[in-house]
């Protein structure tokens, strides 16, 4: 169970790539960088495997309070990556967050 | 990071009871149970707190391999939860299956 006050931001993704195609690895390489993010903790780059949604990728990650969830938004290579690779290669997605009750 | 061949089911939902109401309560209370039925590993009973969409919770499990997330499935406490709890209360779910890649 996460400690109070953390935040997971998970995020379920499909990308406009072919299956298995060298776009679709050099997408995930570059998603895989996002880990070296200051502030981020718990990085997973993962299949989406339920039948019942068409997501195909998943990224989690855990951020220790909500400044450093916004100092992670804010970061330059984070906004570099969402402009020059998620918002051209991704053909739908759906952000979650989820916290301790 | 997971282990290969394990599966992170998740479910983010909103109920149809008011914020705060016993009804919301008593229906986090039955969930919480789930945890209970042989298979379920890492059990988590989360608030949704994206302002990105509209679920308002969330339940993340995990299970050692399609097998266990079957019989988990099947398990007589599983559907009876879900005939007299989820499909009443709950006014809007999405089910998004993790594995490693």
């Amino acid at each position: 169970m996460m400690d109070a006050g953390r935040i997971r931001h998970t995020v379920a993704f499909a990308l406009s790539h072919d299956r298995g195609s060298d776009e679709e690895r050099d997408f995930l390489a570059a998603a895989e960088q996002l880990a070296a993010i200051p502030g981020v903790e718990a990085f997973e780059l993962l299949a989406e495997v339920s039948p019942k949604n068409a997501f195909r990728f998943g990224i989690s990650m855990e951020f220790a309070d909500q400044d450093a969830y916004e100092s992670y938004n804010a970061h330059p290579d984070h906004v570099r990556f969402v402009e020059e690779r998620w918002l051209p290669e991704v053909a739908d997605f759906l952000e979650i967050d989820y916290a301790t009750r």
